[in-house]
């Protein structure tokens, strides 16, 4: 069995408010990355409606179900089409509960979904929390975990999927600037996706958007990280849509990373002195 | 009250096995770094008598009571005589135990020992365990944490230090070379004192050593991290003895550090979702 695939992470520009567009530059982007020979797509944080919603109300708005939603339903179909599994970020509806939410979808259809952990700033006004946890879903492709942008500024994310047999974690994510962030070094998010990786030794993709929106900067820098923590791919530009693609092998190197001589960041855990 | 004060780190190589040695190597450093006006020193690990020991019974032979042996007692007079506070690497014997331990001397004497949680390697076989957790010391700079190298591997050191209030986490390091180091690349070790330090906003020193031990590398780049996670000092040099200085101000920060209105990875943390 061969079990090498090509990883794709998607870094683009969301169309404040208008979900045709982003269905057709998603797509778009989807069958490129597609026609390159990807296996799984991975797009960023609120790729359905974009990020920078005022309140509350106005992210219901722009929010749809899960699955039966245009964009997740349009998804689906190229997901079916193209053979392809998809990671995506969507404002999702449910009842009157408003969620930041990824969506993972697969050739015959919806895998499951992931609502944000960890709100940043004022999302708290904004979404409902996420009471489901960290959900590890078990694909063909490897078992993918999944965070959404500031879950990964919390290490207990990568070792919630991890101590749950994830091979990879995704980050759908809209990375903005961190201040001090010194112009030489890797950005913040950059550095977390790769110690985050490297302490759990799985794949991390951080799949990060461009652009201005409302007078919020995001700064692009899309990494794919192996599980060394060394980047396999990016970091992408800071202001260009673009893919960022590598080969990885989810469950062909599950030996060799977790039994790695150097070092076993999982089987050391010295979980009887923890503080949680 | 004056809550700024300057720490240093002091990048060295021991002389393995000669504990007079040692001592007049790490006295003439101290005594550099009081003069230069340091008010706390943190040597590297296992810095009394050098690190690779072939096995148990080695360890113990160069091992030392804590705080009466040779090396502690004479961290101890300087540490009274400089009027500075000092972190360094013992090795440590308790009955018969062996400990890769570290120390924190004051003025007035010993405040306390942490004694490394994540066993590197063939450590498992050398050393006894940590069965005390992540001690954190008050002090009259602030509170401080301590672990010891691979502990900075487990995010979860810099956590049970910071959930206990610490301002500081000092790393006593012997960080070796990473497999797939990219040459560009900061450190793996300076990125876990990084991450450590951002996602916890606490001050990081991770000082390590230079040159080789019985084959064994050392890569030194010794580095001081303000709880933005961006260096202060560092990092240091691969190959040269030398100090790492920076200001800081672990007391006189704690309100704007924890109540950042950017982020505050300790306060959002979601603890009703964690897999531990």
């Amino acid at each position: 069995m061969v079990t090498r695939f090509l990883l794709a992470g998607v870094q683009l520009e969301p169309v404040f408010g208008d979900i045709p567009a982003n269905i057709a530059k998603t797509s778009y982007w989807i069958r490129e990355a597609a026609g390159r020979g990807a296996r799984l797509v991975v797009l960023p944080e609120a790729a359905s409606a974009g990020y920078v919603f005022a309140h509350r109300a106005e992210a219901a708005h722009h929010a749809q179900s899960v699955p039966d939603g245009p964009t997740v339903a349009a998804w689906a179909r190229l997901a079916a089409e193209l053979d392809v599994w998809i990671v995506g970020g969507v404002t999702e509806r449910d009842g009157d509960r408003v969620f930041n939410a990824a969506v993972l979808l697969g050739p015959t259809g919806h895998v499951g979904t992931f609502r944000k952990a960890h709100l940043w700033n004022d999302e708290k006004e904004i979404y409902d929390r996420n009471v489901d946890g960290f959900p590890v879903f078990d694909t063909p492709l490897g078992r993918i975990g999944i965070g959404i942008c500031y879950d990964a500024w919390f290490p207990e994310t990568f070792r919630s999927a991890a101590l749950q047999g994830a091979d990879l974690v995704v980050l759908p994510s809209n990375w903005v600037p961190v201040p001090g962030q010194p112009e030489a070094a890797p950005a913040m998010a950059n550095l977390m996706c790769m110690t985050g990786a490297h302490s759990n030794q799985c794949y991390v993709a951080g799949v990060s958007r461009i652009g201005v929106e409302r007078g919020q900067t995001f700064v692009g820098r899309s990494v794919l990280v192996g599980p060394d923590g060394w980047p396999l791919a990016g970091p992408a530009s800071p202001d260009r849509e673009e893919l960022v693609l590598a080969e990885v092998d989810l469950i062909g190197s599950r030996a060799e990373r977790l039994h790695n001589p150097f070092n076993q960041p999982v089987a050391d855990r010295r979980t009887d002195l923890y503080v949680h």
